[in-house]
Protein backbone atom coordinates (compact mmCIF):
# COMPACT_ATOMS: atom_id res chain seq x y z
CA UNK A 1 0.00 0.00 0.00
CA UNK A 2 1.76 3.23 -1.10
CA UNK A 3 1.04 6.01 1.14
CA UNK A 4 -0.27 9.23 -0.30
CA UNK A 5 1.47 11.37 1.81
CA UNK A 6 4.95 10.32 0.39
CA UNK A 7 4.49 11.69 -2.81
CA UNK A 8 5.43 14.54 -4.76
CA UNK A 9 1.71 14.69 -5.86
CA UNK A 10 -1.62 12.34 -5.48
CA UNK A 11 -1.94 9.95 -8.35
CA UNK A 12 -4.18 10.57 -10.62
CA UNK A 13 -7.72 8.80 -10.91
CA UNK A 14 -9.39 10.63 -14.07
CA UNK A 15 -8.02 11.26 -17.51
CA UNK A 16 -9.83 13.41 -20.35
CA UNK A 17 -8.51 13.50 -24.22
CA UNK A 18 -8.54 17.11 -25.73
CA UNK A 19 -7.74 18.49 -28.66
CA UNK A 20 -7.40 21.55 -30.53
CA UNK A 21 -6.07 24.03 -33.40
CA UNK A 22 -5.20 27.36 -34.19
CA UNK A 23 -3.97 30.11 -36.24
CA UNK A 24 -1.52 32.53 -34.49
CA UNK A 25 0.74 35.77 -34.47
CA UNK A 26 3.63 34.07 -33.60
CA UNK A 27 4.01 29.83 -32.98
CA UNK A 28 3.40 30.77 -29.17
CA UNK A 29 0.40 32.51 -29.69
CA UNK A 30 -0.84 30.13 -32.33
CA UNK A 31 -0.08 26.92 -29.68
CA UNK A 32 -1.91 29.30 -26.52
CA UNK A 33 -5.02 29.53 -29.25
CA UNK A 34 -5.26 25.76 -29.81
CA UNK A 35 -4.97 24.90 -26.16
CA UNK A 36 -8.08 27.58 -25.46
CA UNK A 37 -9.63 25.68 -28.60
CA UNK A 38 -9.20 22.12 -26.56
CA UNK A 39 -10.14 23.54 -23.30
CA UNK A 40 -7.55 24.23 -21.32
CA UNK A 41 -5.97 27.20 -22.12
CA UNK A 42 -6.46 29.29 -19.09
CA UNK A 43 -4.36 26.55 -17.35
CA UNK A 44 -0.38 25.51 -16.55
CA UNK A 45 0.06 22.72 -18.78
CA UNK A 46 2.91 20.31 -16.81
CA UNK A 47 4.03 18.19 -19.24
CA UNK A 48 4.86 14.45 -18.67
CA UNK A 49 5.94 11.09 -19.59
CA UNK A 50 2.88 9.34 -20.26
CA UNK A 51 1.34 6.60 -18.34
CA UNK A 52 -2.74 6.33 -17.54
CA UNK A 53 -3.02 5.25 -13.61
CA UNK A 54 -4.60 2.10 -12.85
CA UNK A 55 -8.22 2.37 -13.36
CA UNK A 56 -8.38 5.47 -14.70
CA UNK A 57 -11.86 7.26 -15.31
CA UNK A 58 -12.54 8.89 -18.46
CA UNK A 59 -14.61 12.23 -18.69
CA UNK A 60 -15.06 14.77 -20.83
CA UNK A 61 -12.45 18.08 -20.15
CA UNK A 62 -15.59 20.46 -20.16
CA UNK A 63 -16.93 18.31 -16.84
CA UNK A 64 -13.70 18.75 -15.06
CA UNK A 65 -13.95 21.94 -12.67
CA UNK A 66 -10.36 23.05 -13.70
CA UNK A 67 -8.92 25.47 -11.81
CA UNK A 68 -8.17 29.18 -13.87
CA UNK A 69 -3.87 29.23 -13.52
CA UNK A 70 -3.62 25.98 -11.61
CA UNK A 71 -1.20 23.16 -12.00
CA UNK A 72 -2.53 20.71 -15.24
CA UNK A 73 -0.43 17.30 -15.70
CA UNK A 74 -0.37 16.58 -18.97
CA UNK A 75 0.91 14.46 -21.97
CA UNK A 76 0.66 15.54 -25.47
CA UNK A 77 1.63 16.31 -28.56
CA UNK A 78 2.07 19.46 -30.62
CA UNK A 79 3.29 20.82 -33.96
CA UNK A 80 3.27 24.69 -35.18
CA UNK A 81 4.36 25.62 -38.73
CA UNK A 82 4.73 28.55 -40.87
CA UNK A 83 4.61 27.25 -44.21
CA UNK A 84 1.06 28.20 -45.67
CA UNK A 85 -0.49 25.54 -47.22
CA UNK A 86 1.52 22.58 -45.06
CA UNK A 87 -1.08 20.24 -43.37
CA UNK A 88 0.27 19.22 -39.36
CA UNK A 89 -1.65 16.86 -37.26
CA UNK A 90 -1.43 16.00 -33.50
CA UNK A 91 -2.63 12.77 -31.85
CA UNK A 92 -2.44 10.85 -28.97
CA UNK A 93 -3.56 7.79 -28.17
CA UNK A 94 -4.19 5.65 -24.61
CA UNK A 95 -4.19 1.66 -24.04
CA UNK A 96 -6.49 0.64 -21.84
CA UNK A 97 -5.03 -2.93 -19.89
CA UNK A 98 -7.16 -5.80 -19.44
CA UNK A 99 -6.43 -5.88 -15.64
CA UNK A 100 -7.71 -3.05 -14.70
CA UNK A 101 -5.36 -2.83 -11.77
CA UNK A 102 -2.42 -2.35 -14.16
CA UNK A 103 -1.14 0.93 -15.87
CA UNK A 104 -2.48 1.82 -19.31
CA UNK A 105 0.12 3.45 -21.60
CA UNK A 106 -0.24 6.90 -23.69
CA UNK A 107 1.99 7.59 -26.88
CA UNK A 108 1.86 10.70 -28.37
CA UNK A 109 2.65 11.63 -32.48
CA UNK A 110 2.61 14.57 -34.69
CA UNK A 111 3.68 15.26 -37.94
CA UNK A 112 3.60 16.96 -41.20
CA UNK A 113 0.81 14.81 -42.35
CA UNK A 114 -3.03 13.86 -42.12
CA UNK A 115 -4.42 13.01 -39.14
CA UNK A 116 -5.49 9.47 -40.15
CA UNK A 117 -1.41 8.41 -40.68
CA UNK A 118 -0.89 10.60 -37.34
CA UNK A 119 -3.19 9.08 -35.51
CA UNK A 120 -2.71 5.40 -36.70
CA UNK A 121 0.68 5.64 -35.88
CA UNK A 122 0.25 6.64 -32.35
CA UNK A 123 -2.40 3.83 -32.26
CA UNK A 124 0.29 1.64 -32.96
CA UNK A 125 2.78 2.86 -30.66
CA UNK A 126 0.45 1.71 -27.63
CA UNK A 127 0.00 -1.87 -29.11
CA UNK A 128 4.18 -1.63 -29.50
CA UNK A 129 4.68 -0.11 -25.87
CA UNK A 130 1.87 -3.10 -24.32
CA UNK A 131 3.72 -5.87 -26.48
CA UNK A 132 7.26 -4.96 -24.50
CA UNK A 133 5.41 -5.01 -21.14
CA UNK A 134 3.67 -8.59 -22.02
CA UNK A 135 0.49 -6.73 -20.77
CA UNK A 136 -2.98 -7.69 -22.29
CA UNK A 137 -4.45 -4.79 -24.47
CA UNK A 138 -8.35 -4.38 -23.78
CA UNK A 139 -9.03 -0.93 -25.60
CA UNK A 140 -7.30 1.82 -27.86
CA UNK A 141 -8.70 5.19 -27.14
CA UNK A 142 -7.33 8.17 -29.45
CA UNK A 143 -8.09 11.58 -30.44
CA UNK A 144 -6.12 14.12 -32.77
CA UNK A 145 -6.53 16.97 -35.09
CA UNK A 146 -4.94 18.23 -38.24
CA UNK A 147 -4.85 21.66 -39.67
CA UNK A 148 -4.09 23.16 -43.05
CA UNK A 149 -1.81 26.00 -42.06
CA UNK A 150 -2.86 29.99 -43.68
CA UNK A 151 0.10 31.64 -41.87
CA UNK A 152 1.40 30.79 -38.70
CA UNK A 153 -0.53 27.44 -36.98
CA UNK A 154 -0.25 24.82 -34.52
CA UNK A 155 -1.93 21.42 -33.99
CA UNK A 156 -2.36 19.81 -30.30
CA UNK A 157 -3.71 16.74 -28.64
CA UNK A 158 -3.28 16.03 -25.35
CA UNK A 159 -4.30 13.57 -22.53
CA UNK A 160 -5.09 15.61 -19.04
CA UNK A 161 -4.64 13.58 -15.93
CA UNK A 162 -6.63 14.81 -12.86
CA UNK A 163 -8.98 13.95 -9.84
CA UNK A 164 -12.19 13.05 -8.62
CA UNK B 1 -15.99 26.44 -5.26
CA UNK B 2 -12.44 24.13 -6.19
CA UNK B 3 -11.62 21.59 -3.66
CA UNK B 4 -7.90 21.97 -3.20
CA UNK B 5 -7.60 18.63 -2.10
CA UNK B 6 -8.66 17.16 -4.96
CA UNK B 7 -5.45 19.00 -7.17
CA UNK B 8 -2.42 17.94 -8.05
CA UNK B 9 -0.73 21.25 -6.25
CA UNK B 10 -2.65 23.84 -5.25
CA UNK B 11 -2.76 26.58 -7.09
CA UNK B 12 0.05 29.56 -6.74
CA UNK B 13 -0.75 32.93 -5.62
CA UNK B 14 1.98 35.08 -5.86
CA UNK B 15 4.67 35.14 -8.36
CA UNK B 16 7.96 36.56 -9.34
CA UNK B 17 9.67 38.32 -12.27
CA UNK B 18 13.73 36.92 -12.32
CA UNK B 19 16.45 37.32 -14.92
CA UNK B 20 19.93 36.40 -15.59
CA UNK B 21 22.55 35.43 -17.96
CA UNK B 22 26.51 34.05 -17.87
CA UNK B 23 29.00 32.49 -19.91
CA UNK B 24 29.84 29.03 -18.45
CA UNK B 25 32.36 26.18 -19.29
CA UNK B 26 29.17 24.22 -21.34
CA UNK B 27 25.58 24.97 -22.50
CA UNK B 28 24.38 23.63 -19.23
CA UNK B 29 26.91 25.25 -17.16
CA UNK B 30 26.28 28.39 -18.22
CA UNK B 31 22.22 28.07 -18.02
CA UNK B 32 23.18 26.64 -13.85
CA UNK B 33 25.47 30.35 -13.73
CA UNK B 34 21.71 32.12 -15.40
CA UNK B 35 20.06 30.82 -13.05
CA UNK B 36 22.47 31.68 -10.16
CA UNK B 37 22.61 35.16 -11.54
CA UNK B 38 18.72 35.18 -11.60
CA UNK B 39 18.28 33.87 -8.02
CA UNK B 40 17.02 30.40 -8.91
CA UNK B 41 19.98 28.12 -9.10
CA UNK B 42 19.51 26.20 -6.29
CA UNK B 43 16.24 24.85 -6.55
CA UNK B 44 14.58 22.62 -9.43
CA UNK B 45 12.62 24.34 -11.74
CA UNK B 46 9.59 22.54 -13.34
CA UNK B 47 8.34 24.49 -16.66
CA UNK B 48 4.90 24.98 -16.87
CA UNK B 49 3.40 26.85 -20.16
CA UNK B 50 1.97 29.90 -19.06
CA UNK B 51 -1.15 31.03 -16.90
CA UNK B 52 -1.09 33.93 -13.82
CA UNK B 53 -3.32 32.89 -11.54
CA UNK B 54 -6.48 35.32 -10.88
CA UNK B 55 -5.22 37.85 -8.54
CA UNK B 56 -1.64 36.59 -7.94
CA UNK B 57 0.52 39.15 -6.06
CA UNK B 58 4.18 40.03 -7.10
CA UNK B 59 7.13 40.06 -4.71
CA UNK B 60 10.84 40.41 -5.47
CA UNK B 61 12.78 37.29 -5.55
CA UNK B 62 15.13 38.00 -3.15
CA UNK B 63 12.34 37.68 -0.63
CA UNK B 64 10.72 34.26 -1.37
CA UNK B 65 12.46 31.64 1.25
CA UNK B 66 12.77 29.13 -1.72
CA UNK B 67 13.77 25.85 -0.13
CA UNK B 68 16.73 24.43 -1.70
CA UNK B 69 16.39 21.39 -3.83
CA UNK B 70 12.48 22.01 -3.63
CA UNK B 71 10.22 22.65 -6.76
CA UNK B 72 9.77 25.50 -8.53
CA UNK B 73 7.07 26.05 -11.20
CA UNK B 74 7.70 28.59 -13.65
CA UNK B 75 7.53 30.05 -17.27
CA UNK B 76 10.28 30.83 -18.67
CA UNK B 77 12.63 31.60 -21.83
CA UNK B 78 16.17 30.49 -22.24
CA UNK B 79 18.65 30.69 -24.95
CA UNK B 80 22.37 29.69 -24.89
CA UNK B 81 25.01 29.76 -28.01
CA UNK B 82 28.51 29.09 -28.68
CA UNK B 83 29.35 31.59 -31.13
CA UNK B 84 31.47 34.59 -29.59
CA UNK B 85 30.12 37.62 -30.55
CA UNK B 86 26.64 37.05 -30.88
CA UNK B 87 23.56 39.00 -28.50
CA UNK B 88 21.38 36.69 -27.02
CA UNK B 89 18.17 37.74 -25.35
CA UNK B 90 15.34 35.96 -23.17
CA UNK B 91 12.29 38.29 -21.91
CA UNK B 92 9.28 37.20 -20.83
CA UNK B 93 5.95 39.49 -19.96
CA UNK B 94 2.84 39.11 -18.22
CA UNK B 95 -0.09 40.08 -19.00
CA UNK B 96 -2.79 41.64 -15.68
CA UNK B 97 -6.14 41.60 -16.75
CA UNK B 98 -8.70 44.31 -15.67
CA UNK B 99 -10.86 41.56 -14.05
CA UNK B 100 -8.91 40.69 -10.96
CA UNK B 101 -11.34 37.55 -10.65
CA UNK B 102 -9.49 36.59 -14.09
CA UNK B 103 -5.77 34.77 -15.02
CA UNK B 104 -3.31 36.54 -17.08
CA UNK B 105 -1.09 35.46 -19.05
CA UNK B 106 2.41 34.69 -19.56
CA UNK B 107 4.45 34.61 -22.91
CA UNK B 108 8.17 34.07 -23.07
CA UNK B 109 10.35 34.85 -26.34
CA UNK B 110 14.42 34.52 -26.64
CA UNK B 111 16.06 35.38 -29.91
CA UNK B 112 19.59 35.95 -31.37
CA UNK B 113 18.66 39.63 -31.03
CA UNK B 114 18.94 42.84 -28.74
CA UNK B 115 16.49 43.02 -25.45
CA UNK B 116 14.67 45.68 -26.99
CA UNK B 117 13.27 43.77 -29.57
CA UNK B 118 12.58 40.14 -27.91
CA UNK B 119 11.01 42.03 -24.91
CA UNK B 120 9.00 43.58 -26.99
CA UNK B 121 7.82 40.80 -28.97
CA UNK B 122 7.17 38.92 -25.64
CA UNK B 123 4.62 41.90 -24.78
CA UNK B 124 2.99 42.13 -28.08
CA UNK B 125 2.06 37.81 -27.96
CA UNK B 126 0.39 38.64 -24.27
CA UNK B 127 -1.65 41.55 -26.14
CA UNK B 128 -2.44 38.71 -28.48
CA UNK B 129 -3.31 36.04 -26.03
CA UNK B 130 -5.82 38.99 -24.54
CA UNK B 131 -7.56 39.47 -28.19
CA UNK B 132 -7.62 35.84 -27.94
CA UNK B 133 -9.31 35.66 -24.86
CA UNK B 134 -11.83 38.47 -25.43
CA UNK B 135 -10.09 39.86 -22.13
CA UNK B 136 -9.31 43.30 -20.75
CA UNK B 137 -5.75 44.15 -20.39
CA UNK B 138 -4.90 46.26 -17.42
CA UNK B 139 -1.46 46.54 -17.51
CA UNK B 140 1.47 44.54 -18.84
CA UNK B 141 5.00 43.82 -16.75
CA UNK B 142 7.73 42.18 -18.65
CA UNK B 143 11.42 41.37 -18.24
CA UNK B 144 14.51 39.82 -19.84
CA UNK B 145 18.05 40.25 -20.68
CA UNK B 146 20.70 40.28 -23.38
CA UNK B 147 24.63 38.95 -23.46
CA UNK B 148 26.70 39.55 -25.74
CA UNK B 149 28.60 35.94 -26.25
CA UNK B 150 32.21 35.77 -24.52
CA UNK B 151 32.31 31.52 -25.59
CA UNK B 152 29.57 29.35 -24.06
CA UNK B 153 26.99 32.18 -22.79
CA UNK B 154 23.06 31.50 -21.78
CA UNK B 155 20.37 34.29 -21.23
CA UNK B 156 17.43 33.66 -19.10
CA UNK B 157 14.21 34.91 -18.25
CA UNK B 158 10.91 33.57 -16.14
CA UNK B 159 7.98 33.91 -13.86
CA UNK B 160 8.60 32.32 -11.09
CA UNK B 161 4.67 31.05 -9.41
CA UNK B 162 4.63 30.46 -5.60
CA UNK B 163 2.76 31.10 -2.22
CA UNK B 164 2.17 33.00 0.65
CA UNK C 1 11.87 27.37 8.64
CA UNK C 2 9.86 26.56 5.63
CA UNK C 3 6.11 25.76 5.84
CA UNK C 4 6.33 22.86 3.98
CA UNK C 5 2.40 23.22 3.55
CA UNK C 6 3.28 26.49 1.73
CA UNK C 7 4.99 24.45 -1.34
CA UNK C 8 3.84 23.47 -4.83
CA UNK C 9 5.56 19.87 -3.59
CA UNK C 10 7.66 18.75 -0.86
CA UNK C 11 11.09 18.78 -0.84
CA UNK C 12 12.48 15.05 -1.88
CA UNK C 13 14.56 13.16 0.77
CA UNK C 14 16.24 10.35 -1.52
CA UNK C 15 17.53 9.88 -4.64
CA UNK C 16 18.21 6.95 -7.02
CA UNK C 17 20.33 7.00 -9.82
CA UNK C 18 19.03 4.92 -13.01
CA UNK C 19 19.63 4.24 -16.97
CA UNK C 20 18.56 1.81 -19.13
CA UNK C 21 18.63 1.58 -23.01
CA UNK C 22 16.69 -0.17 -25.97
CA UNK C 23 15.90 -0.13 -29.27
CA UNK C 24 12.26 0.16 -30.29
CA UNK C 25 9.98 0.31 -33.51
CA UNK C 26 9.86 4.08 -32.99
CA UNK C 27 11.80 6.71 -31.24
CA UNK C 28 9.11 7.15 -28.82
CA UNK C 29 8.74 3.42 -28.10
CA UNK C 30 13.05 3.15 -27.93
CA UNK C 31 12.67 5.82 -24.93
CA UNK C 32 9.93 3.92 -23.62
CA UNK C 33 11.38 0.70 -23.38
CA UNK C 34 14.85 1.99 -22.11
CA UNK C 35 12.45 3.53 -19.11
CA UNK C 36 11.01 0.14 -18.95
CA UNK C 37 14.70 -1.11 -18.83
CA UNK C 38 15.74 1.88 -16.08
CA UNK C 39 12.79 0.70 -13.80
CA UNK C 40 10.84 3.34 -14.05
CA UNK C 41 8.46 2.69 -16.87
CA UNK C 42 5.12 2.39 -15.75
CA UNK C 43 5.27 6.12 -13.78
CA UNK C 44 4.61 9.81 -15.02
CA UNK C 45 7.86 11.05 -15.31
CA UNK C 46 8.47 15.15 -14.40
CA UNK C 47 11.75 16.46 -15.60
CA UNK C 48 12.86 18.94 -13.34
CA UNK C 49 16.41 20.91 -13.66
CA UNK C 50 18.63 19.98 -11.20
CA UNK C 51 19.43 20.09 -7.81
CA UNK C 52 20.02 17.20 -4.91
CA UNK C 53 17.97 18.71 -2.30
CA UNK C 54 20.36 19.08 1.05
CA UNK C 55 20.58 15.93 2.59
CA UNK C 56 19.07 13.66 0.50
CA UNK C 57 19.97 10.14 0.69
CA UNK C 58 20.39 7.34 -1.90
CA UNK C 59 18.33 4.59 -2.48
CA UNK C 60 18.39 1.71 -5.17
CA UNK C 61 15.49 2.75 -7.91
CA UNK C 62 14.08 -1.31 -6.67
CA UNK C 63 14.07 -0.37 -3.48
CA UNK C 64 11.27 2.52 -3.93
CA UNK C 65 7.96 2.11 -4.01
CA UNK C 66 7.03 3.47 -7.04
CA UNK C 67 3.26 4.48 -7.42
CA UNK C 68 1.81 2.75 -11.17
CA UNK C 69 1.36 5.62 -13.16
CA UNK C 70 2.15 8.27 -10.32
CA UNK C 71 4.56 11.30 -10.85
CA UNK C 72 8.14 11.11 -10.51
CA UNK C 73 10.13 14.14 -10.72
CA UNK C 74 13.31 13.42 -12.12
CA UNK C 75 16.30 14.97 -13.75
CA UNK C 76 17.40 13.08 -16.81
CA UNK C 77 19.54 13.05 -20.26
CA UNK C 78 18.37 10.93 -22.67
CA UNK C 79 19.34 10.33 -27.18
CA UNK C 80 17.79 8.30 -29.58
CA UNK C 81 18.78 7.38 -32.84
CA UNK C 82 17.76 5.42 -36.58
CA UNK C 83 21.73 5.51 -38.08
CA UNK C 84 22.50 1.92 -37.25
CA UNK C 85 26.07 1.32 -35.74
CA UNK C 86 25.62 5.02 -33.73
CA UNK C 87 27.13 4.62 -30.44
CA UNK C 88 24.53 6.60 -28.32
CA UNK C 89 25.24 7.50 -24.62
CA UNK C 90 23.33 9.24 -21.72
CA UNK C 91 24.64 9.76 -18.27
CA UNK C 92 24.23 11.90 -15.08
CA UNK C 93 26.14 13.04 -12.24
CA UNK C 94 25.50 14.10 -8.85
CA UNK C 95 27.66 16.39 -6.59
CA UNK C 96 27.37 16.35 -2.99
CA UNK C 97 28.68 18.86 -0.75
CA UNK C 98 31.10 18.59 2.09
CA UNK C 99 28.18 20.55 4.13
CA UNK C 100 25.15 18.07 4.66
CA UNK C 101 22.99 21.15 4.62
CA UNK C 102 23.98 22.53 1.43
CA UNK C 103 22.13 21.21 -1.75
CA UNK C 104 23.91 19.36 -4.49
CA UNK C 105 23.77 19.75 -8.02
CA UNK C 106 22.80 17.01 -10.86
CA UNK C 107 24.03 17.62 -14.12
CA UNK C 108 22.88 15.44 -17.43
CA UNK C 109 24.71 15.02 -20.94
CA UNK C 110 23.70 12.99 -23.77
CA UNK C 111 26.31 12.65 -26.68
CA UNK C 112 26.84 10.34 -30.01
CA UNK C 113 29.95 8.96 -28.14
CA UNK C 114 30.96 6.67 -25.80
CA UNK C 115 29.84 6.40 -21.97
CA UNK C 116 33.37 6.79 -20.88
CA UNK C 117 34.06 10.38 -22.40
CA UNK C 118 29.71 11.41 -22.05
CA UNK C 119 29.97 10.26 -18.15
CA UNK C 120 33.42 12.06 -17.58
CA UNK C 121 31.66 14.79 -19.35
CA UNK C 122 28.77 15.14 -17.10
CA UNK C 123 31.07 14.68 -14.00
CA UNK C 124 33.40 17.56 -14.77
CA UNK C 125 30.16 19.94 -15.54
CA UNK C 126 29.05 18.83 -11.65
CA UNK C 127 32.72 20.11 -11.03
CA UNK C 128 32.21 23.25 -13.07
CA UNK C 129 28.73 23.76 -11.12
CA UNK C 130 30.58 23.57 -7.58
CA UNK C 131 32.99 26.19 -8.41
CA UNK C 132 30.01 28.31 -10.13
CA UNK C 133 28.64 28.42 -6.61
CA UNK C 134 31.66 28.04 -4.08
CA UNK C 135 30.63 25.36 -2.36
CA UNK C 136 33.05 22.81 -1.60
CA UNK C 137 32.65 19.02 -3.53
CA UNK C 138 32.96 16.28 -1.64
CA UNK C 139 32.12 13.18 -3.78
CA UNK C 140 30.68 12.87 -7.31
CA UNK C 141 28.28 9.89 -7.63
CA UNK C 142 27.51 9.22 -11.96
CA UNK C 143 25.24 6.67 -13.87
CA UNK C 144 25.10 6.30 -17.43
CA UNK C 145 24.89 3.99 -20.33
CA UNK C 146 25.82 3.25 -24.17
CA UNK C 147 23.94 1.48 -26.71
CA UNK C 148 24.78 0.84 -30.28
CA UNK C 149 22.09 1.71 -32.16
CA UNK C 150 21.14 -1.60 -34.27
CA UNK C 151 17.70 0.52 -36.23
CA UNK C 152 16.10 2.53 -34.00
CA UNK C 153 17.15 3.11 -30.25
CA UNK C 154 17.09 5.32 -27.20
CA UNK C 155 19.61 5.54 -24.04
CA UNK C 156 18.84 7.25 -20.95
CA UNK C 157 20.19 8.42 -17.34
CA UNK C 158 18.59 9.55 -14.55
CA UNK C 159 18.04 10.78 -11.07
CA UNK C 160 14.59 9.92 -9.69
CA UNK C 161 14.25 12.33 -6.53
CA UNK C 162 11.58 10.91 -3.97
CA UNK C 163 10.49 10.50 -0.35
CA UNK C 164 10.95 8.07 2.71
Amino acid sequence: MIDVSNLMAPTANIYSLVRGSSEGQTPLNAFDNALLNAGVGDTNLMRMSSILPPDAQQHDIADLDLPAGGFLPLAYAAIDSKRPGTVIASAVAVGIPEDDEAPGVIMEFEDEDELLTVEQKARQMVVNAFESRNRELKEIKSIGIDHKVKECASAFAGVVLWYE
